[in-house]
């Protein structure tokens, strides 16, 4: 079934301690439809400026991701620059032009407003609730979010949360978000204001999965060499939810599949700069390390 | 086969948000004691004062614990008061009380020097080493260890180190000692120093085990209710080395059960102040964690 990915499409500085990249594709929506794309063909609702290298709407396109909803606009594309300490977990940003991100609203082309599956990347709850509101037939609704929208701008969080099937919230943040410590009573807090799933991902302690039908764990795939951890969160989200829309299922045991295939493609995303790792990732390569996951569960 | 626990014995005031407890038993050994008693009868090395309470020994012999190697000796038993945050990862020490506990040389009885399998719990790395130099026959060598020592008493920790067949530590004190950031390549840093099995203790994520023959994650058993967290790491470390024991054997597959069994009693340590939890367990609520923690990850 078709899924519809929506969020930022970006160019980003980015310096870690294994170098320097500069005006590399990003953004949570670059990562989340290529992800996606390994498993069924997702259509990419974004925005970029006219310096947007053709190149890289080439590369989409060639990926089998759907472009007709990224509008090409006057203007510049967002642009990110950050640098990541040695540890990977905290970064500065120490750049963001908005560009013609700032004021999009986003208008759904008829023809892709019959997606049954809607990955709502991490951007404003405004602009998610403006995605939903023209979905109203969307059968399973996706969500990322982040601590500055729980901070920021709560009202319109919770009435996305409350529309959304599968939430997916970082450790830190499914606390801030339930005001509860123990991560299961959190997830359970969450699971009551509205989505049926909700995922926390835990970095580099891979991520659990909870659901009324019981609670999956995946490891995180144990990648030696992280180049740019950017874009990892986007990766697992866009595969999990690139495996549903192929399985045209969201049982438990999909799910679970869904979040291995997540963990995975994340493993090669963080192992380069940018989306190289994720596109030169060979079917045969993502089958072997998600059987070295299943083999580091086993007892 | 015969198991050897050396640690500290102890009497705590505990404070987290679930409450108050004064002077209950506590001690890196006294955890793993019990811990490890679930699987086979370990013998305690250890010293408390003459205010130790006898139903604490009594406690301990009725579990199976050999104590004769616990020292009674006039003056105060191992005192410690600390505060736990609401987040239970960051805690505050109150007051420590070395007690007799500041002296201590431990001599092991003729008896207790044949045990193959040696706890070493986490004291000064000379004390670790002292105890090293009685058993030169000891088979299987664990060592628990902390931020404390890498610091201060590097040199030690190393020799230590060097003659240990598994060390447990967790993920910051991987990163310290090994000066990596990957947990994989601090796993195999520290490998190269002599331990055949790192385990990098990841708290409420679980634990990943690290060996020549594969890598092998358990998750944390996700505990609703944390009372007091103190002494999950010790019971850990005990039930895993009272299941090697008990087989004795220290293959692979040993020590994936090993470390199971070790999540699922930490997971009823820190559901009561004290070692309540742990000695209430029964073994069929063991089991059903166990089997709970194996349907977690099947997929």
């Amino acid at each position: 079934m078709s899924l519809l990915i929506v969020g930022s499409v970006a160019l980003d500085d980015i310096e870690t301690t294994h170098g320097k990249a500069e005006r590399i594709l990003g953004g949570a929506a670059s990562f989340a439809s290529i992800a996606a794309a390994h498993f069924t063909p997702p259509q990419l609702l974004g925005i970029v400026g006219d310096d947007f290298p053709l190149e890289h709407i080439e590369l989409f396109k060639a990926r089998g991701v759907d472009t007709q909803a990224l509008e090409i606009k006057p203007g510049k594309t967002f642009y990110w620059a950050g640098r990541y300490h040695a540890d990977f977990m905290h970064r500065d940003t120490l750049l963001t032009e908005l560009g013609v991100f700032e004021n999009w609203s986003p208008t759904i082309p008829e023809a892709l407003r019959g997606a049954s599956y809607i990955l709502l990347g991490n951007i404003h709850p405004e602009l998610q609730l403006h995605v939903l509101e023209q979905m109203p037939s969307a059968r399973f609704v996706a969500c990322d979010t982040m601590n500055l929208w729980i901070k920021t701008a709560r009202r319109a969080l919770n009435q996305v949360i409350e529309r959304t099937d599968l939430l997916l919230i970082n450790d830190e943040e499914a606390r801030m978000l339930s005001g509860e410590v123990a991560l299961p009573l959190a997830a359970r807090a969450i699971q009551a204001q509205g989505p049926r799933v909700v995922i926390i991902k835990r970095g580099e302690h891979g991520a659990s999965v909870h659901t009324p039908d019981g609670v999956f764990y995946v490891p995180a795939y144990p990648v030696e060499a992280i180049v740019d951890p950017t874009g990892a969160g986007d990766t697992f989200a866009g595969a999990l939810m690139g495996y549903l829309a192929s399985r045209d299922s969201v049982e438990f045991s999909d799910l679970c599949q869904g979040v291995v295939q997540g963990a995975v493609l994340a493993s090669f995303a963080v192992e380069t700069f940018s989306l190289e790792g994720l596109v030169a990732a060979q079917p045969k390569e993502v089958e072997q390390r998600a059987q070295m996951l299943a083999r580091m569960v086993r007892w």
